[in-house]
Protein backbone atom coordinates (compact mmCIF):
# COMPACT_ATOMS: atom_id res chain seq x y z
CA UNK A 1 0.00 0.00 0.00
CA UNK A 2 1.64 3.78 -1.07
CA UNK A 3 1.60 6.32 1.21
CA UNK A 4 3.07 8.50 -0.38
CA UNK A 5 1.33 12.11 -0.54
CA UNK A 6 2.51 13.65 -3.55
CA UNK A 7 1.48 11.16 -6.59
CA UNK A 8 -1.43 12.35 -8.84
CA UNK A 9 -4.93 10.51 -8.68
CA UNK A 10 -3.90 8.59 -12.13
CA UNK A 11 -0.98 7.31 -14.47
CA UNK A 12 0.62 8.47 -17.22
CA UNK A 13 0.03 11.96 -16.73
CA UNK A 14 0.16 14.99 -19.17
CA UNK A 15 -0.03 18.30 -18.33
CA UNK A 16 -0.47 21.30 -21.15
CA UNK A 17 2.34 23.32 -19.91
CA UNK A 18 1.52 26.54 -17.92
CA UNK A 19 -1.87 25.86 -18.02
CA UNK A 20 -2.59 23.50 -15.20
CA UNK A 21 -0.47 22.97 -11.62
CA UNK A 22 -1.88 19.75 -10.00
CA UNK A 23 0.47 17.47 -8.52
CA UNK A 24 2.07 14.69 -10.32
CA UNK A 25 3.71 11.97 -8.82
CA UNK A 26 7.29 10.37 -10.31
CA UNK A 27 8.13 8.22 -6.93
CA UNK A 28 9.50 4.72 -7.05
CA UNK A 29 6.21 3.72 -4.85
CA UNK A 30 3.90 5.00 -7.42
CA UNK A 31 5.78 3.83 -10.28
CA UNK A 32 5.46 0.24 -8.57
CA UNK A 33 1.36 1.00 -7.93
CA UNK A 34 0.92 1.91 -11.43
CA UNK A 35 3.02 -1.58 -12.34
CA UNK A 36 1.04 -3.53 -10.12
CA UNK A 37 -2.33 -2.02 -11.67
CA UNK A 38 -0.99 -2.72 -14.88
CA UNK A 39 -0.29 -5.82 -14.61
CA UNK A 40 -3.88 -7.31 -12.82
CA UNK A 41 -5.62 -5.44 -15.72
CA UNK A 42 -3.43 -5.99 -18.69
CA UNK A 43 -5.75 -8.65 -19.79
CA UNK A 44 -9.01 -6.97 -19.37
CA UNK A 45 -7.69 -3.41 -21.18
CA UNK A 46 -5.35 -4.85 -23.52
CA UNK A 47 -7.66 -7.61 -24.73
CA UNK A 48 -8.21 -6.94 -28.85
CA UNK A 49 -5.66 -4.51 -28.97
CA UNK A 50 -3.03 -6.57 -31.67
CA UNK A 51 -1.16 -4.20 -34.21
CA UNK A 52 -0.03 -6.09 -37.48
CA UNK A 53 3.97 -6.40 -37.14
CA UNK A 54 6.18 -3.38 -38.85
CA UNK A 55 3.14 -1.38 -38.15
CA UNK A 56 3.84 2.32 -36.81
CA UNK A 57 2.24 2.63 -33.35
CA UNK A 58 2.07 5.71 -31.04
CA UNK A 59 1.40 5.57 -27.60
CA UNK A 60 0.91 9.16 -26.53
CA UNK A 61 1.21 9.49 -22.79
CA UNK A 62 2.90 6.26 -22.06
CA UNK A 63 4.04 7.68 -18.49
CA UNK A 64 6.17 5.12 -16.58
CA UNK A 65 5.57 2.55 -19.35
CA UNK A 66 3.33 0.13 -17.05
CA UNK A 67 0.64 0.07 -20.68
CA UNK A 68 4.06 -0.13 -22.88
CA UNK A 69 4.95 -3.37 -21.54
CA UNK A 70 1.49 -5.08 -22.53
CA UNK A 71 1.09 -3.19 -25.85
CA UNK A 72 4.13 -4.27 -27.14
CA UNK A 73 4.08 -8.06 -25.59
CA UNK A 74 0.43 -8.05 -27.59
CA UNK A 75 1.62 -7.03 -30.57
CA UNK A 76 5.05 -8.13 -31.41
CA UNK A 77 6.98 -6.81 -34.04
CA UNK A 78 4.93 -3.01 -34.26
CA UNK A 79 7.61 0.06 -34.28
CA UNK A 80 6.51 1.82 -31.54
CA UNK A 81 6.93 5.70 -30.86
CA UNK A 82 6.00 6.08 -26.82
CA UNK A 83 6.04 10.29 -25.84
CA UNK A 84 5.48 11.77 -22.85
CA UNK A 85 5.32 15.54 -21.20
CA UNK A 86 7.75 13.95 -18.10
CA UNK A 87 11.21 13.46 -19.18
CA UNK A 88 11.93 11.13 -15.60
CA UNK A 89 8.25 8.92 -16.51
CA UNK A 90 10.09 8.42 -19.99
CA UNK A 91 13.39 7.28 -18.42
CA UNK A 92 11.45 4.77 -16.44
CA UNK A 93 9.59 3.62 -19.43
CA UNK A 94 12.73 3.23 -21.48
CA UNK A 95 14.21 1.10 -18.24
CA UNK A 96 11.20 -0.70 -18.29
CA UNK A 97 11.00 -1.65 -21.74
CA UNK A 98 14.37 -2.51 -21.74
CA UNK A 99 13.81 -5.10 -18.78
CA UNK A 100 10.92 -6.46 -20.01
CA UNK A 101 10.62 -5.92 -23.90
CA UNK A 102 14.53 -5.70 -24.57
CA UNK A 103 14.28 -6.53 -28.31
CA UNK A 104 11.56 -4.04 -29.17
CA UNK A 105 11.73 -1.56 -31.49
CA UNK A 106 10.88 2.26 -29.54
CA UNK A 107 11.59 5.10 -30.26
CA UNK A 108 11.10 7.50 -27.11
CA UNK A 109 9.72 11.27 -27.78
CA UNK A 110 9.81 13.84 -24.84
CA UNK A 111 6.71 16.18 -25.83
CA UNK A 112 3.25 17.64 -25.40
CA UNK A 113 1.00 15.09 -27.24
CA UNK A 114 -1.03 18.70 -28.12
CA UNK A 115 2.30 19.32 -30.35
CA UNK A 116 3.93 16.54 -31.96
CA UNK A 117 6.36 17.21 -34.37
CA UNK A 118 5.62 14.55 -36.44
CA UNK A 119 4.12 14.76 -39.94
CA UNK A 120 0.44 14.38 -40.95
CA UNK A 121 -0.44 10.95 -41.21
CA UNK A 122 2.83 9.68 -39.38
CA UNK A 123 1.03 6.42 -37.51
CA UNK A 124 -1.09 3.62 -38.54
CA UNK A 125 -2.57 3.49 -35.31
CA UNK A 126 -2.42 5.74 -31.92
CA UNK A 127 -2.82 4.38 -28.47
CA UNK A 128 -4.14 6.51 -25.50
CA UNK A 129 -4.46 5.12 -21.93
CA UNK A 130 -5.35 6.93 -18.90
CA UNK A 131 -4.33 10.23 -20.58
CA UNK A 132 -7.41 11.85 -21.44
CA UNK A 133 -8.57 12.12 -18.14
CA UNK A 134 -5.85 14.81 -17.06
CA UNK A 135 -6.74 17.38 -20.19
CA UNK A 136 -8.41 20.06 -19.95
CA UNK A 137 -9.87 19.73 -23.49
CA UNK A 138 -9.65 16.38 -24.60
CA UNK A 139 -11.59 17.46 -27.98
CA UNK A 140 -8.69 19.13 -28.80
CA UNK A 141 -5.74 16.49 -27.90
CA UNK A 142 -7.88 13.95 -29.69
CA UNK A 143 -7.70 16.11 -32.45
CA UNK A 144 -3.85 16.71 -32.42
CA UNK A 145 -3.77 13.06 -32.33
CA UNK A 146 -5.68 12.27 -35.13
CA UNK A 147 -3.96 14.92 -37.37
CA UNK A 148 -0.71 12.61 -37.06
CA UNK A 149 -2.91 9.25 -37.61
CA UNK A 150 -2.97 8.38 -41.33
CA UNK A 151 -6.36 8.29 -43.08
CA UNK A 152 -8.03 4.51 -42.45
CA UNK A 153 -5.65 4.28 -39.56
CA UNK A 154 -7.16 3.46 -35.66
CA UNK A 155 -6.95 5.30 -32.63
CA UNK A 156 -7.24 3.13 -28.98
CA UNK A 157 -8.64 4.86 -26.12
CA UNK A 158 -8.53 3.38 -22.66
CA UNK A 159 -10.14 5.52 -19.70
CA UNK A 160 -11.83 4.83 -16.09
CA UNK A 161 -14.81 6.31 -14.50
CA UNK A 162 -14.45 6.62 -10.83
CA UNK A 163 -18.62 7.24 -10.97
CA UNK A 164 -18.63 3.66 -12.13
CA UNK A 165 -17.05 1.79 -8.81
CA UNK A 166 -19.82 0.79 -6.25
CA UNK A 167 -19.36 -1.65 -3.19
CA UNK A 168 -20.35 -3.84 -0.65
CA UNK A 169 -21.08 -2.41 2.10
CA UNK A 170 -22.59 0.36 0.50
CA UNK A 171 -21.38 3.03 2.82
CA UNK A 172 -22.07 7.22 2.31
CA UNK A 173 -18.69 8.16 3.91
CA UNK A 174 -16.69 5.44 1.48
CA UNK A 175 -18.35 7.13 -1.32
CA UNK A 176 -17.46 11.21 -0.18
CA UNK A 177 -13.88 9.94 -0.13
CA UNK A 178 -14.17 8.23 -3.47
CA UNK A 179 -15.75 11.06 -4.71
CA UNK A 180 -12.85 13.14 -3.91
CA UNK A 181 -10.86 11.66 -6.78
CA UNK A 182 -13.07 13.37 -9.09
CA UNK A 183 -13.14 16.40 -7.22
CA UNK A 184 -9.46 16.82 -7.52
CA UNK A 185 -9.51 15.85 -10.82
CA UNK A 186 -11.73 18.46 -11.49
CA UNK A 187 -9.92 21.59 -9.98
CA UNK A 188 -6.58 20.00 -11.65
CA UNK A 189 -8.60 20.84 -15.06
CA UNK A 190 -9.36 17.32 -15.91
CA UNK A 191 -12.37 14.56 -15.57
CA UNK A 192 -12.43 11.68 -13.26
CA UNK A 193 -15.61 10.67 -14.96
CA UNK A 194 -14.30 11.08 -18.72
CA UNK A 195 -14.89 7.14 -19.37
CA UNK A 196 -18.54 7.46 -20.11
CA UNK A 197 -17.97 10.35 -22.25
CA UNK A 198 -15.09 8.87 -25.00
CA UNK A 199 -18.23 8.37 -27.41
CA UNK A 200 -18.97 11.82 -27.86
CA UNK A 201 -15.58 13.33 -27.38
CA UNK A 202 -14.33 11.08 -30.55
CA UNK A 203 -17.37 11.74 -32.40
CA UNK A 204 -16.33 15.39 -31.71
CA UNK A 205 -13.17 15.17 -32.35
CA UNK A 206 -13.76 13.80 -36.01
CA UNK A 207 -13.11 10.34 -35.94
CA UNK A 208 -15.44 7.91 -37.50
CA UNK A 209 -16.56 4.28 -36.54
CA UNK A 210 -16.55 4.72 -33.25
CA UNK A 211 -17.02 1.70 -31.13
CA UNK A 212 -17.16 1.93 -27.11
CA UNK A 213 -17.53 -0.82 -24.88
CA UNK A 214 -17.12 -1.44 -21.13
CA UNK A 215 -14.27 -3.19 -19.30
CA UNK A 216 -15.88 -4.26 -15.99
CA UNK A 217 -13.82 -5.50 -13.01
CA UNK A 218 -15.82 -6.93 -10.44
CA UNK A 219 -13.88 -8.58 -7.40
CA UNK A 220 -15.55 -10.69 -4.29
CA UNK A 221 -14.16 -13.29 -2.02
CA UNK A 222 -14.26 -15.86 -4.87
CA UNK A 223 -11.39 -13.79 -6.15
CA UNK A 224 -8.57 -13.24 -3.78
CA UNK A 225 -6.05 -12.10 -6.41
CA UNK A 226 -8.16 -9.65 -7.84
CA UNK A 227 -9.47 -8.18 -5.00
CA UNK A 228 -5.34 -7.99 -3.52
CA UNK A 229 -4.88 -6.76 -6.95
CA UNK A 230 -7.50 -4.32 -8.02
CA UNK A 231 -9.55 -3.69 -5.18
CA UNK A 232 -6.82 -2.65 -2.24
CA UNK A 233 -3.63 -2.63 -5.08
CA UNK A 234 -4.99 -0.38 -7.52
CA UNK A 235 -8.47 1.39 -6.20
CA UNK A 236 -8.02 1.76 -2.26
CA UNK A 237 -4.46 2.60 -3.21
CA UNK A 238 -5.17 5.55 -5.46
CA UNK A 239 -7.74 6.92 -3.23
CA UNK A 240 -5.47 6.46 0.15
CA UNK A 241 -2.34 8.56 -2.45
CA UNK A 242 -5.15 11.84 -2.72
CA UNK A 243 -5.64 12.03 1.20
CA UNK A 244 -2.78 14.93 1.61
CA UNK A 245 -3.88 16.74 -1.60
CA UNK A 246 -7.34 16.46 -0.53
CA UNK A 247 -6.60 17.98 3.20
CA UNK A 248 -4.42 20.22 1.63
CA UNK A 249 -7.36 21.48 -0.42
CA UNK A 250 -9.59 21.82 2.41
CA UNK A 251 -12.27 19.59 1.08
CA UNK A 252 -11.95 16.94 3.46
CA UNK A 253 -11.21 16.22 7.56
CA UNK A 254 -8.55 13.86 8.41
CA UNK A 255 -11.21 11.95 10.16
CA UNK A 256 -13.72 11.68 7.50
CA UNK A 257 -11.02 10.63 5.28
CA UNK A 258 -10.32 8.26 7.39
CA UNK A 259 -13.50 7.07 7.99
CA UNK A 260 -14.41 6.20 4.32
CA UNK A 261 -10.93 4.65 3.48
CA UNK A 262 -11.78 2.26 6.02
CA UNK A 263 -15.09 1.96 5.08
CA UNK A 264 -13.97 1.47 1.43
CA UNK A 265 -11.49 -1.11 2.64
CA UNK A 266 -14.46 -3.20 3.95
CA UNK A 267 -15.29 -3.93 0.16
CA UNK A 268 -12.10 -6.35 0.44
CA UNK A 269 -12.92 -7.90 3.75
CA UNK A 270 -15.07 -10.91 3.91
CA UNK A 271 -18.58 -10.95 2.17
CA UNK A 272 -17.62 -7.42 0.59
CA UNK A 273 -17.74 -6.88 -3.04
CA UNK A 274 -16.10 -4.06 -5.40
CA UNK A 275 -17.06 -2.85 -9.24
CA UNK A 276 -15.32 -0.78 -11.42
CA UNK A 277 -15.59 0.14 -15.04
CA UNK A 278 -13.43 0.90 -17.92
CA UNK A 279 -13.70 2.42 -20.93
CA UNK A 280 -12.44 0.95 -24.41
CA UNK A 281 -12.87 2.55 -27.72
CA UNK A 282 -11.59 1.98 -31.07
CA UNK A 283 -12.38 4.90 -33.98
CA UNK A 284 -10.88 5.79 -37.39
CA UNK A 285 -9.53 8.70 -39.13
CA UNK A 286 -11.92 8.92 -41.86
CA UNK B 1 -43.36 4.93 -22.84
CA UNK B 2 -45.91 3.93 -19.34
CA UNK B 3 -47.25 6.58 -17.75
CA UNK B 4 -49.09 3.60 -15.06
CA UNK B 5 -48.36 5.24 -11.77
CA UNK B 6 -49.09 2.28 -9.89
CA UNK B 7 -46.42 -0.17 -11.15
CA UNK B 8 -43.56 -1.20 -8.74
CA UNK B 9 -40.21 -0.31 -9.43
CA UNK B 10 -39.14 -3.84 -11.23
CA UNK B 11 -40.23 -6.58 -12.64
CA UNK B 12 -41.44 -10.16 -10.86
CA UNK B 13 -42.50 -9.23 -7.99
CA UNK B 14 -42.80 -11.36 -5.02
CA UNK B 15 -44.34 -9.98 -1.56
CA UNK B 16 -44.76 -12.25 1.36
CA UNK B 17 -48.25 -12.15 2.68
CA UNK B 18 -49.24 -10.18 5.12
CA UNK B 19 -45.54 -8.32 5.42
CA UNK B 20 -45.31 -5.55 3.28
CA UNK B 21 -47.41 -3.61 1.04
CA UNK B 22 -45.99 -2.10 -1.54
CA UNK B 23 -47.39 -0.96 -4.67
CA UNK B 24 -47.51 -3.26 -7.28
CA UNK B 25 -47.97 -2.97 -11.04
CA UNK B 26 -50.07 -5.82 -12.96
CA UNK B 27 -51.67 -3.38 -15.61
CA UNK B 28 -51.47 -4.17 -19.19
CA UNK B 29 -48.73 -1.61 -20.02
CA UNK B 30 -46.69 -2.90 -17.23
CA UNK B 31 -46.55 -6.49 -18.71
CA UNK B 32 -45.41 -4.59 -22.15
CA UNK B 33 -42.83 -2.78 -20.38
CA UNK B 34 -41.53 -6.26 -18.97
CA UNK B 35 -41.84 -7.93 -21.98
CA UNK B 36 -39.51 -4.82 -24.02
CA UNK B 37 -37.22 -5.00 -21.41
CA UNK B 38 -36.92 -9.21 -21.32
CA UNK B 39 -37.01 -9.15 -25.22
CA UNK B 40 -33.92 -6.61 -25.23
CA UNK B 41 -31.63 -8.30 -22.29
CA UNK B 42 -32.45 -11.74 -23.07
CA UNK B 43 -28.84 -12.27 -24.64
CA UNK B 44 -26.98 -10.26 -21.92
CA UNK B 45 -29.23 -12.43 -19.13
CA UNK B 46 -29.51 -15.59 -20.42
CA UNK B 47 -26.07 -16.28 -21.85
CA UNK B 48 -24.68 -19.23 -20.35
CA UNK B 49 -27.95 -20.66 -19.08
CA UNK B 50 -29.18 -23.53 -20.52
CA UNK B 51 -30.60 -26.89 -19.51
CA UNK B 52 -30.29 -30.48 -20.45
CA UNK B 53 -33.68 -31.34 -21.81
CA UNK B 54 -35.73 -33.26 -19.24
CA UNK B 55 -33.95 -31.63 -16.33
CA UNK B 56 -36.62 -30.68 -13.55
CA UNK B 57 -36.48 -26.85 -13.35
CA UNK B 58 -38.18 -24.45 -10.88
CA UNK B 59 -38.39 -20.80 -12.04
CA UNK B 60 -39.04 -18.93 -8.27
CA UNK B 61 -40.97 -15.02 -8.93
CA UNK B 62 -41.90 -15.89 -12.64
CA UNK B 63 -43.96 -13.01 -12.60
CA UNK B 64 -46.07 -11.81 -16.03
CA UNK B 65 -43.43 -14.65 -17.98
CA UNK B 66 -40.93 -12.41 -19.07
CA UNK B 67 -38.31 -14.35 -18.73
CA UNK B 68 -40.21 -17.89 -18.53
CA UNK B 69 -40.02 -17.81 -22.05
CA UNK B 70 -36.49 -17.10 -22.81
CA UNK B 71 -35.75 -19.60 -20.31
CA UNK B 72 -37.75 -21.94 -22.60
CA UNK B 73 -36.13 -20.68 -25.33
CA UNK B 74 -32.51 -21.54 -24.33
CA UNK B 75 -33.60 -24.53 -22.57
CA UNK B 76 -35.99 -26.74 -24.74
CA UNK B 77 -37.21 -29.95 -23.31
CA UNK B 78 -37.17 -29.12 -19.49
CA UNK B 79 -39.61 -29.80 -17.32
CA UNK B 80 -40.49 -26.08 -15.81
CA UNK B 81 -42.59 -25.76 -12.59
CA UNK B 82 -43.05 -21.79 -12.83
CA UNK B 83 -44.15 -20.32 -9.12
CA UNK B 84 -45.38 -16.96 -9.07
CA UNK B 85 -47.30 -15.26 -5.60
CA UNK B 86 -49.64 -13.55 -8.00
CA UNK B 87 -52.65 -15.09 -9.74
CA UNK B 88 -52.80 -12.36 -12.19
CA UNK B 89 -49.30 -12.55 -12.94
CA UNK B 90 -49.63 -16.60 -13.34
CA UNK B 91 -52.59 -15.74 -15.62
CA UNK B 92 -50.36 -13.38 -18.01
CA UNK B 93 -47.35 -15.58 -17.86
CA UNK B 94 -49.34 -18.82 -18.78
CA UNK B 95 -50.61 -16.61 -22.13
CA UNK B 96 -47.85 -15.52 -22.82
CA UNK B 97 -45.48 -19.00 -22.75
CA UNK B 98 -49.06 -20.39 -25.00
CA UNK B 99 -48.29 -17.77 -27.09
CA UNK B 100 -44.47 -18.03 -27.73
CA UNK B 101 -43.61 -21.71 -26.14
CA UNK B 102 -46.85 -23.85 -26.76
CA UNK B 103 -44.93 -26.88 -26.72
CA UNK B 104 -42.75 -26.08 -23.45
CA UNK B 105 -43.48 -28.57 -20.70
CA UNK B 106 -44.67 -26.19 -17.77
CA UNK B 107 -46.49 -26.33 -14.46
CA UNK B 108 -48.19 -23.41 -13.20
CA UNK B 109 -47.89 -22.90 -9.33
CA UNK B 110 -49.19 -20.06 -7.32
CA UNK B 111 -47.53 -19.46 -4.10
CA UNK B 112 -44.96 -17.83 -1.99
CA UNK B 113 -41.54 -19.15 -2.55
CA UNK B 114 -40.70 -18.97 1.37
CA UNK B 115 -43.50 -21.94 1.52
CA UNK B 116 -43.58 -24.05 -1.61
CA UNK B 117 -44.97 -27.60 -1.24
CA UNK B 118 -42.53 -29.57 -2.85
CA UNK B 119 -40.55 -32.45 -1.11
CA UNK B 120 -36.90 -31.37 -0.45
CA UNK B 121 -34.21 -31.48 -3.17
CA UNK B 122 -37.47 -31.74 -6.06
CA UNK B 123 -35.73 -29.78 -8.37
CA UNK B 124 -32.60 -30.18 -10.73
CA UNK B 125 -31.99 -26.44 -11.22
CA UNK B 126 -33.44 -23.21 -9.76
CA UNK B 127 -33.96 -19.90 -11.59
CA UNK B 128 -34.21 -16.57 -10.05
CA UNK B 129 -34.67 -13.39 -11.67
CA UNK B 130 -35.22 -9.98 -10.49
CA UNK B 131 -36.84 -11.17 -7.61
CA UNK B 132 -34.17 -11.01 -4.57
CA UNK B 133 -34.03 -7.45 -3.74
CA UNK B 134 -37.94 -7.47 -3.17
CA UNK B 135 -37.70 -9.97 -0.38
CA UNK B 136 -36.91 -8.49 2.96
CA UNK B 137 -34.66 -11.30 4.13
CA UNK B 138 -32.90 -12.59 0.32
CA UNK B 139 -31.04 -15.50 2.55
CA UNK B 140 -34.21 -16.75 4.09
CA UNK B 141 -35.74 -16.54 0.16
CA UNK B 142 -32.35 -18.24 -1.44
CA UNK B 143 -32.71 -21.17 2.15
CA UNK B 144 -36.20 -21.79 1.32
CA UNK B 145 -35.16 -22.53 -2.25
CA UNK B 146 -32.14 -24.34 -1.49
CA UNK B 147 -34.07 -27.29 0.41
CA UNK B 148 -36.42 -27.67 -2.78
CA UNK B 149 -32.82 -28.56 -4.98
CA UNK B 150 -31.09 -31.65 -4.99
CA UNK B 151 -27.72 -31.75 -3.72
CA UNK B 152 -25.64 -30.74 -6.60
CA UNK B 153 -27.89 -28.79 -8.20
CA UNK B 154 -27.56 -25.54 -9.47
CA UNK B 155 -29.34 -22.43 -8.61
CA UNK B 156 -29.29 -19.40 -11.31
CA UNK B 157 -29.34 -15.62 -9.51
CA UNK B 158 -29.58 -12.50 -11.76
CA UNK B 159 -30.52 -9.19 -9.83
CA UNK B 160 -29.77 -5.50 -11.06
CA UNK B 161 -28.37 -2.73 -8.89
CA UNK B 162 -29.45 0.56 -9.32
CA UNK B 163 -26.45 2.50 -7.95
CA UNK B 164 -24.48 0.85 -10.78
CA UNK B 165 -26.34 3.27 -13.41
CA UNK B 166 -24.60 6.27 -14.46
CA UNK B 167 -24.89 8.27 -17.48
CA UNK B 168 -23.55 11.17 -19.74
CA UNK B 169 -24.39 14.17 -19.35
CA UNK B 170 -23.96 13.94 -15.04
CA UNK B 171 -26.57 15.59 -13.39
CA UNK B 172 -27.16 15.96 -9.72
CA UNK B 173 -31.47 15.90 -10.38
CA UNK B 174 -31.35 12.83 -12.38
CA UNK B 175 -29.02 11.38 -9.91
CA UNK B 176 -31.43 12.39 -7.08
CA UNK B 177 -34.62 11.11 -9.19
CA UNK B 178 -32.56 7.70 -9.49
CA UNK B 179 -31.93 7.27 -6.20
CA UNK B 180 -35.90 7.30 -5.58
CA UNK B 181 -36.17 3.87 -6.96
CA UNK B 182 -33.97 2.40 -3.78
CA UNK B 183 -35.38 5.13 -1.51
CA UNK B 184 -38.79 3.08 -2.59
CA UNK B 185 -37.56 0.25 -2.72
CA UNK B 186 -36.28 0.55 0.67
CA UNK B 187 -39.46 1.29 2.26
CA UNK B 188 -41.10 -1.70 1.16
CA UNK B 189 -38.04 -3.59 2.21
CA UNK B 190 -36.51 -4.71 -0.68
CA UNK B 191 -33.64 -3.44 -1.64
CA UNK B 192 -32.41 -1.83 -4.88
CA UNK B 193 -28.78 -2.42 -4.26
CA UNK B 194 -29.25 -6.33 -4.21
CA UNK B 195 -26.87 -6.73 -7.30
CA UNK B 196 -23.64 -6.31 -5.55
CA UNK B 197 -24.73 -8.34 -2.68
CA UNK B 198 -24.77 -11.95 -4.84
CA UNK B 199 -22.35 -13.31 -3.54
CA UNK B 200 -22.31 -12.91 0.27
CA UNK B 201 -25.83 -13.76 0.00
CA UNK B 202 -25.72 -16.52 -1.47
CA UNK B 203 -22.62 -18.07 0.94
CA UNK B 204 -24.72 -17.48 3.77
CA UNK B 205 -27.47 -19.20 2.53
CA UNK B 206 -25.48 -22.45 2.10
CA UNK B 207 -24.76 -22.72 -1.12
CA UNK B 208 -21.20 -23.28 -2.63
CA UNK B 209 -19.32 -22.88 -5.75
CA UNK B 210 -20.48 -19.59 -5.77
CA UNK B 211 -19.46 -17.12 -9.01
CA UNK B 212 -20.84 -13.85 -9.59
CA UNK B 213 -20.41 -11.93 -12.74
CA UNK B 214 -21.51 -8.46 -14.03
CA UNK B 215 -23.36 -7.84 -17.20
CA UNK B 216 -23.49 -4.71 -18.30
CA UNK B 217 -25.49 -2.61 -20.56
CA UNK B 218 -23.63 0.11 -22.34
CA UNK B 219 -25.97 2.16 -24.75
CA UNK B 220 -24.54 5.70 -26.44
CA UNK B 221 -25.38 7.27 -30.05
CA UNK B 222 -24.11 3.85 -32.51
CA UNK B 223 -26.39 1.85 -30.88
CA UNK B 224 -29.93 3.38 -31.47
CA UNK B 225 -31.93 0.17 -30.79
CA UNK B 226 -30.42 -0.80 -27.06
CA UNK B 227 -30.86 3.32 -26.43
CA UNK B 228 -34.40 2.87 -27.43
CA UNK B 229 -34.91 -0.56 -25.99
CA UNK B 230 -33.02 0.25 -22.63
CA UNK B 231 -32.18 3.54 -21.88
CA UNK B 232 -35.28 4.44 -22.73
CA UNK B 233 -38.42 1.96 -22.65
CA UNK B 234 -36.76 -0.01 -19.82
CA UNK B 235 -34.53 2.26 -17.54
CA UNK B 236 -35.97 5.75 -17.83
CA UNK B 237 -39.63 3.87 -18.10
CA UNK B 238 -39.14 2.10 -14.62
CA UNK B 239 -38.38 5.60 -12.94
CA UNK B 240 -41.34 7.33 -14.91
CA UNK B 241 -43.35 4.85 -13.55
CA UNK B 242 -42.85 5.59 -9.69
CA UNK B 243 -43.27 9.38 -10.00
CA UNK B 244 -47.12 8.67 -8.08
CA UNK B 245 -45.49 7.04 -5.35
CA UNK B 246 -42.55 8.58 -4.70
CA UNK B 247 -44.56 12.00 -4.47
CA UNK B 248 -47.37 10.12 -1.97
CA UNK B 249 -44.13 9.53 0.03
CA UNK B 250 -43.36 13.08 0.47
CA UNK B 251 -39.91 11.96 -0.82
CA UNK B 252 -39.75 14.45 -3.89
CA UNK B 253 -41.70 17.28 -5.66
CA UNK B 254 -42.89 17.01 -9.17
CA UNK B 255 -41.34 19.52 -10.22
CA UNK B 256 -37.86 17.90 -9.05
CA UNK B 257 -39.06 14.38 -10.40
CA UNK B 258 -39.63 16.07 -13.52
CA UNK B 259 -36.07 18.07 -13.92
CA UNK B 260 -34.89 15.07 -13.00
CA UNK B 261 -36.55 12.78 -15.35
CA UNK B 262 -35.96 15.64 -18.33
CA UNK B 263 -31.76 15.36 -17.47
CA UNK B 264 -31.79 11.45 -17.46
CA UNK B 265 -33.13 11.53 -20.85
CA UNK B 266 -30.64 13.21 -21.90
CA UNK B 267 -28.78 9.95 -21.52
CA UNK B 268 -30.66 8.95 -24.53
CA UNK B 269 -30.23 12.10 -26.78
CA UNK B 270 -27.32 13.36 -29.23
CA UNK B 271 -24.04 12.67 -27.54
CA UNK B 272 -25.63 11.05 -24.22
CA UNK B 273 -24.52 7.23 -22.88
CA UNK B 274 -26.09 5.16 -20.21
CA UNK B 275 -24.43 2.38 -18.54
CA UNK B 276 -25.99 -0.42 -15.96
CA UNK B 277 -25.04 -3.44 -14.44
CA UNK B 278 -26.84 -6.52 -13.56
CA UNK B 279 -24.91 -9.23 -11.92
CA UNK B 280 -25.44 -13.11 -12.22
CA UNK B 281 -24.35 -15.69 -10.02
CA UNK B 282 -24.47 -19.40 -10.10
CA UNK B 283 -23.96 -21.70 -7.13
CA UNK B 284 -24.70 -24.99 -6.37
CA UNK B 285 -26.29 -26.73 -3.39
CA UNK B 286 -23.27 -28.67 -1.61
Amino acid sequence: MTTDTTVSTEEAPVRRSGHHGYVHGYSDTEALRLGDQADTLADLLHAGTAYPAGSLVLEAGCGVGAQTVHLLAASPGVRLTAADLSAESLAQARARVSAQAPAADVTWHHGDLHELPFPEGSFDHVFVCFVLEHLPDPVAGLAALRRVLRPGGTITVIEGDHGSAFFHPESRAARRTVDLLVRLQARAGGDGLLGRRLHPLLTAAGFAEVTVRPRTVYADGSRPALVEGFTLRTFVAMVEAVRAEALAAGLTSPEAFDLGLAELRRAAGPGGTFHYTFFKAVAVNP
